[in-house]
């Protein structure tokens, strides 16, 4: 399970403050406790909504702590394609992902340029569309048809494809669940050598116990060919979840990390 | 989820001793909180390997107890055809099910007749013959179009079939979490109808933690097509898992199990 720590995003209150303020000490704090907990990739996200000229330099400042600490894997997260390129050309690391490209015209154009200068990057890819984000299996699969076509074509590698089929919530209609699963599973299959990822807190959005329901929909989706993951890395209920669903989906050979979790935690 | 409580069992000593001792009171007990916790079916095995007479004299006791409280769906769960038949009799309950049919010729010879003239019951079959216990999903399906055809042959409605694809332990190899998935996702496929089931602790034998492994590997069958499972219903645990996992596989309108559960616990 390839793990993408969210924790350093704008959206969040004390990031959010933590850039204002200029605290570096603060993003770095998080960002080694992300890679402690075996965090693969760092998200970055300083989209606080106050335009581009304040987003480069916010994400350049994020991007500079970043490689003050070494060859960091960072995973750009920006709707900006400009911001994307800007912090692509900072990142000291080679392994670097683009969060996110998508199915609407206007993004492909925008940001397939940035890629083509960036192809050996990872790139997420959405499945949503000019139409919006489908309401069924067969339309993610489309759309995932239409983002693969034109990253291959740009040089991208198929094993560095992510697509997310985004998750919707249960409470919007109790169908998202198995909706998303299922889209998992037939990209795998109709896709072979892609990965998958998402971002799978939406799943539970207008429903108490939020953590609950995102752990087990976390082992249902690994169940079904989830290959990577959104989340915060550095809580253990998570970690616990991956570690048991491997093991019991035949990825951790001889269960060698499960019994190594159990030690640990004993 | 139809969920059969597994607890009224003689391999677990405090039953054992009970039935040793003729005592009612603890017995009555044990079924009433199954039935309080959820349970549809109660699972009823004398089997000490004291041979049939002792038996059939043992499950006669237990029915009779169950009988008392009302006409309570009981599961009949003996290796021995004879103790099944003499059981039927006794039941009180139009419904009840019967534990197990399987591939092997002997055991089909053998208790064909007790289901012929019994062909309303609900039955366990599990996908294991005169060769064993398939390593293979294939092998699995094959066997489970064996034993559809014989009990519908025999009247036996489809609805009323409970197919148990046989998890083994992942610490045995682990491959064998993902054959059993396959193998329910499958079977529920090739037989429109059909219902599987399980008693699912095997998976995780020889392994620490065993509850955690358990209570996700229910999850994860649920999310494949599991209908039923043979578990301690009286586990706050499972039963939160089975809440949780139904409401992010569609199968509670508006969760409202889910927030019932909730409001329950907090």
């Amino acid at each position: 399970m390839i793990i993408i720590g969210e924790l350093v995003n704008a959206t969040r209150k004390s990031i959010a403050e933590a850039i204002e303020k200029k605290d570096r000490d603060y993003i770095k704090k998080v960002v080694l406790k992300q890679i402690e907990a075996g965090a693969h990739y760092i998200d970055l996200n300083a989209g606080t909504g106050k335009g581009q000229e304040r987003e480069i330099s916010d994400m350049k400042w994020l991007m500079d702590i970043v490689n003050e600490i070494g060859e960091i894997p960072v995973c750009v997260d920006s709707s900006d394609p400009i911001v994307i390129g800007e912090c692509l050309d900072r990142i000291k690391s080679k392994d670097r992902m683009i969060n996110s490209i998508n199915g609407e015209n206007k993004r492909i154009e925008e940001l397939l340029p940035v890629i083509k200068r960036n192809n050996e990057c990872k790139i997420i890819g959405l499945t949503m569309d000019d139409s919006g984000i489908p309401v069924n299996v067969e339309k993610r699969i489309e759309i995932t048809g239409k983002i693969v076509k034109l990253l291959e074509d740009t040089g991208v590698l198929r094993e560095n494809i992510f697509i997310d089929p985004l998750v919707q919530p249960i409470s919007v209609d109790v169908k998202n669940g198995m909706i998303f699963l299922e889209s998992i599973r037939m990209i795998k299959k109709e896709f072979p050598g892609i990965k998958t990822t998402c971002g799978l807190s939406n799943v539970s959005f207008g429903l108490p116990k939020r953590k609950l329901l995102n752990k087990y929909f976390l082992a249902l989706s690994i169940a079904f060919g989830l290959d990577s993951a959104i989340i915060d890395p550095v809580d253990e209920g998570m970690r616990e979840v991956i570690c048991v669903s491997e093991a019991l989906t035949g990825k951790d050979e001889y269960c060698m990390n499960y019994i190594k979790m159990c030690r640990q935690s004993s």
